[in-house]
């Protein structure tokens, strides 16, 4: 492999002819550019120059040697010409560390929420804006917490609880919890160590992990990671090339996952305003590279940008396909209705995601757990429930194992959980995440104690009042000029004192 | 024509002998004082002097030539006679272009509520008030945006979406989005090219204007900056006069105008107080004059002032004679109920608009969106729905592509946007516009793969849960003393920080 | 009479013999300390001076003559022995001082918000809290205004609205509003002439008022000020003593009062909080004395305290006797439930009130507008609707003419304001009440114009949208946790920009 | 007894020997460390030295000597060794006593608001912490206030209400308010006298108390406190040692307890978060440790830390034991659901309580007057209601007399509050508990007269509107972008005005 010094490669710096290097190697990108998803601005920023700190944390390692023809790997860089750059700290790397420093301990963190405020302060802007962000309005991110508050408790009493039991199945694997890790993308974003925290915490805490196809880690490196006999799931995103899909998922098959969650509800990817915004502050297209929200033109739409690894074409008609190259257990992640639940159950699936991709697709889709009722109603009608043959699990929004109780008490097999964790690992790593799980032990042996179930299998729809789930007022616009004159009331008034 | 000095047009400058100028031309307006819509004293402040400055913005150019005899139009001002005056930059105007000077770049504008944020910066206060000003307590023009967030989707999945096509026909006319742009008065408030850059923004893209009666730009003008085959609608206050009127709608039908939309939710101009309580705010009586606030004694009733141009006495009795004076498509726009959508239909009307006037008229009426589950199903009694010779449309509070398929999954024909669209060019002139057309193709084929639907025709009412459309909930008031005593929760708390 | 020295009276200024002044005469109120509804306490502080300042605006001209023996009218200060007292102008005189001069100008005032925006500027502390106030929590008083928010209109179009009339008869007397004046107590406390600027703005302009059986003005002050012709209504409270009822009742009669309106909802008055605390501000009872929230010991509970002039035991028994000793239409003011409307109107009275007292009684009280419903149906089992013997008017929360309309189209004979006028005239006198009237008349053509109806006959059920008048709802209490994290979306930024 | 020195006690200061001193006496509590429900960390703060001070306000004075075996009484501290540590005055110490001076005099307390206004001032933070948490989101805590304010009162007139009685006899015993003390812990964190407080004022008011399992004043104190034939109930949280609950109880029987209130709804303690966080500020484990909130590892679970006191079997199978201990009447306490309900009936209880624990076990549990409605209804299909045999209560959220009327109205025999008095007293001592109690006499006698009901039995389900009480609405979150361009309507404005 040839050698190549930093001043030759420096001359490669226009859209001509384009190189750059990326852990210590070469590659000529030029004609690369216009294929690339996240638009060739970014790399041309690159030009002649070593980008790999901006490559690391939104490409799995291989995308490069993956996409690149090997013509176009040049060689390594000569090392006697590199001049070590001493990385400046920047003020809000400064800050960051100081933010880090001052976090609070451990011990103090006593719920879900407690992750992500300390993930909102100790995120890099960009991080948090793409981990954050949901699409258009951001109606139904909110709504998806806000759907587990519109479910009640009715819980039995004088129940010998002395000992509860919360572990279960999941499509034939066994879980200490409930409830399984859902995939998000570009966890090194948030930690160095990226999804690694999540596969090595759920490996010693018995926890499914479903690894995410634009993970920052590459599939073997998680895989790796994991122990001997640990479970796993695959989310796939469908590319357009199905050979890479086949590839990708027999190779997933063949080094032990057993479940395949395909995602349904991406066609395209959503508008999410909070990470668009982001690409005009500093001059780093960042983060929303990788999924696909590029430079390019944006009114040749953003089809183009995607097109490499997101397939709009996706149809009932691949199913069969999918069924032909795997013996994985096939889920479709993404359902909505009961129309399409009932399509998949006769299209042979062995389960779904009631989800609306935490919000960060279509705004104003109704909550996982709201379609929950009407599915569950809808599969019935195909034989008892639950059935041991189809799967529904449910995400978004969840914070509380009370959450995930209430979706098993009105039917559902486990509940995912995405976000909660990937800030779990953001403000604290691996340790984040077996505090989490930890959390939810807690809660859930109060929990199951205070509503009267011992096992799982006694959470019965009977313990909710799930009739408010389908209420979504429209309060009357507040009376602006009678509030401004309205006086509230107050209590009795101290004294003046100086304290 | 005659030639008049300065000297000699200042000695007419009161109620007695009243002379204006207006674009270089003298009027002697003292006859037509107490026929003027906005009142008198708005016209005596520039008695002896130049109105051209007050008059341009809030008048059609032919405005002054169409209402005073010829015998009134003295002649022109004598252009050596004239002082020319250094025109003062006042305090207002150095800060409006200061916030000009520091607006979004176009490529930062992602939806339309960041028009009107920067339209809310930039417009003088006067053209804001005017604009975004509605009736008594605004509760409409909230609700109408409120009621869109009222309905839910129901997304379907794994249809082949690679190509989504949101093209349609309205009215006969092909149009490259299922939206028209509405009519909106006093466009120079906000632009120097008012109505032109929605004219000429139109044309390039493929979408369809609806002229408003009450344009900054006068008719022909518009009309002349359409491309040609550039389809047209016109908006229309009846006049008192119903030759004017017919004189009106021939002449816009001869330039090739297709469809007429009768405004038939205004007898009266709503009270808008924000926009009232601008004559306070200095001295001019601004932007209220045209539609009719005038500063004539109200105890008489605002009825005088705008009677020279709307007719509170229109009537069904009239369609009959539109129907004899024009061949062009008759819409009814401001339709609220069932009764009154059945009415037009039998009375041969193409179309109606549901409409409250953008929350501009009465208030606490129902928004359109809400009236069209009950309309469409009235109309339903008439025939099968979509009917080829009956549209309806909905206009009021659309903000995103994904409220214009709510409508239209429930049955709307196609939506109207007015305020979005004049918010666009105040900001940004034509090329705003032409960016809120780019951001609404961005949407439509975002939501519609996202929704499942390739095209228009697969947008069925199951696509969307408009069951808490009508929920418009009262909340028990608020317990003042409870909630100042109860201490919301709060996160994990960092330790003392300096950053 | 007999004349005494200032310093003859200063020598009874204790409990054994207590003397006060009030208008220049002197009286020895030692034996009615104990019988004084306001308590002794607040008169002992004046015992042996000068009380007229305290007594004048919470009392009538004639109550200490009518309540103390004619022996206890010792006769007339010395005129030489009084010391004038320049009255300290305290700092908060100053300050309403200076905001008086500050209020908008009348011309400024465009709905019945701005009055009550000025009246809480300007009203002394006291006042303001005795008139906004009312009872426990302020549910009622703030769920009467929200009633209204919670009907929407169905307008109809296309009808020749030329004019509209809104005049009407309200139990046998022309009105020219669909409104009247209804009774509220203390008017001195807001101006000078006290409820004597509504009569005369009530002459001038065709409206009738109801007097209040605890006005600031005596009755025949107030009927004195009517004009020839001017109708009058008449509030009672029922005395104990039915004699001094019968007195005051036949006395109304002959004076050319014509209904009389039976405080129904009052056997005891409600505690009002904010009212109450203003005992505990400097040390002056202040207004609540006069309706009987006293300085006794609470422990013996305020029945005592108002046992002069309110009687609890007033029942359907009485209202024979009332109809024995009148020949004045009768209405019960106070009717919330249809039991009660059917026992009114089988009682022979003319009609009734549905009416919570301004929220200041019984706090969660529905309001009167959603009680309208259920008792004009229950009506209607007694003949058809409207039944020319019997009327149902609604007061509370009124503050636009569309509630007025609201109320009308839902089977409401007319409609009571009371604080509304009360805020007229405490922040501009008599005027303030005339252009209250001008606001209500041009808000009534505009809306009926708007609406469709011509006249008030015009107004039917159909117009109006009251299905979620019954809907209280009750938010599930918020997620503060995630409100404190979630990240509002925000429009896009302007660049940094000095102003 | 020996008497020890206190450098010979200094010496026992580790985990391997550790001895304290408890009021004057000394204990080797060494083998009890692993024991100790609070866990062993906080007792080691104090090894060697005296532990009075910690040890006072959140333990039963007899709670060392009942559980430590009298072999490890060791003797009396040797006075004479004793230095006399003058206690610090922290910087909250006088901070709180500044509060405390500063307090509104009693007489403006007019709600209990007031009470609770004020103690969170006035209280030490770990105090307020442990009395005001609830569990996780505290949803249910702010739910069982909010779901009296969704029930409506409607009022009937013109009855004789003179006299209004409210006097009632609750499980045999007579009571002068249809209210009873309900059971809350740890009594002396609020005020030296702890529960004392209760007992004299209700002994003094004919009140009936319910004395707590976790009262900081001993059983035997509190009785000693009653005056002769003062009624008395008590809270019971059953023991793992069933001996040491029988003996407990036959103890209260003996002493004249009438009835036995069997916490059902605590097998498990809450997580309350705003208690928990408090062990991270100073180093102090304070008032968590009594109810089981431990130090220990909580990856272990908090059972073990409670396994002394509650008894998590305790099951439907226990109550023919308690029905053979005792002739004391048997109620449960923390029931949710009629299924429950009836068991309870059927079971021979003579009532239950239905209570979330004040919100502090499971959250999103549904409020007791909710279930109320269910549950009655169930109750009537086993005879007749109200059932002499079988008494229904509500606690939570209760904070005016018309909340407790509303829960008789819809067939509750009385109403149990906690919180309010605590507050009362932590504020203002005995003195606080009397002005609460005629806070409550002055409400019922207003609201019953203004209801119309002038007795309890008067109190009819028809006198209130509770459809809107299973009403709990979620609101389409807000739309941010919308809401931050909407400019309020404001009222007119005043003038620049010098104040």
């Amino acid at each position: 492999m040839s050698v190549i010094t930093t001043q030759k490669i420096a001359e490669h710096n226009s859209r001509d002819s384009c190189w750059i290097i990326v852990h210590g190697k070469v590659y000529d990108v030029t004609e690369f550019l216009d294929d690339h998803p996240g638009g060739s601005k970014i790399i041309l920023k690159y030009a002649g120059a070593d980008a790999t700190e901006a490559y690391e944390p939104i490409h799995p390692p291989n995308a490069i040697t993956d996409n690149l023809p090997t013509d176009k790997h040049l060689g390594l860089v000569d090392p006697n010409t590199v001049v070590k750059v001493v990385k400046e700290v920047t003020e809000a790397d400064r800050r960051r560390q100081a933010l880090l420093d001052a976090r609070p301990s451990l011990d103090e963190i006593v719920n879900f929420h407690d992750f992500e405020a300390v993930a909102k302060m100790v995120l890099p802007d960009k991080a948090w804006a793409y981990y954050s962000s949901a699409s258009d309005d951001e109606i139904t991110i909110r709504e998806n917490r806000a759907a587990y508050q519109r479910v009640w408790f009715r819980p039995r009493i004088l129940r010998d609880v002395t000992s509860v039991d919360w572990s279960t199945t999941i499509l034939g694997k066994k879980s200490s919890l409930p409830v399984y890790i859902s995939a998000t993308a570009l966890g090194k974003l948030g930690h160095p160590d990226g999804e690694l925290n999540l596969t090595r915490a759920a490996g010693k805490h018995g926890v499914i992990q479903m690894i995410p196809t634009l993970a920052s880690c590459s599939f073997d490196e998680i895989v790796d990671a994991a122990i001997p006999g640990q479970p796993l799931f695959l989310q796939l995103y469908v590319n357009r090339d199905r050979e890479i899909t086949k590839r990708y998922v027999q190779h997933a098959e063949k080094r032990g996952v057993s479940a395949l969650f395909i995602t349904v509800d991406a066609p395209q990817l959503g508008r999410r305003e909070k990470d668009m915004r982001m690409k005009f502050v500093g001059d780093d297209a960042g983060a929303k590279v990788q999924e696909g929200q590029s430079d390019v033109k944006k009114d040749q739409g953003v089809a183009r940008a995607i097109s490499s690894f997101i397939d709009p074409s996706l149809s009932w008609k691949d199913i069969p396909w999918f069924r032909s190259i795997t013996n994985m257990h096939i889920i479709l992640k993404g359902v909505s209705t009961p129309e399409d639940a009932l399509l998949a159950y006769d299209a042979g699936c062995q389960g779904i995601v009631l989800s609306n991709h935490g919000g960060r697709q279509l705004d104003t889709a109704r909550s996982g757990l709201e379609n929950l009722i009407d599915i569950v109603a809808a599969l019935k009608t195909r034989g008892p429930w639950p059935n041991p043959n189809f799967s529904v699990f449910v995400d978004g929004g969840v914070r509380r194992a009370s959450d995930v109780l209430k979706a098993l008490a009105l039917g559902a097999s486990a509940v995912g959980i995405g976000r909660g964790f990937l800030y779990a690992f953001s403000s604290y790593g691996q340790e984040g995440v077996e505090k989490a799980f930890q959390i939810l032990r807690e809660e859930f042996e109060m929990n199951m104690r205070l509503i009267g179930a011992r096992n799982l299998g006694e959470l019965v729809p009977e313990m909710v009042d799930a009739s408010a789930l389908h209420s979504h007022a429209g309060l009357t616009p507040s009376d602006n000029l009678y509030n401004s004159i309205y006086q509230p009331l107050r209590t009795a008034q101290f004294r003046d004192v100086k304290l």
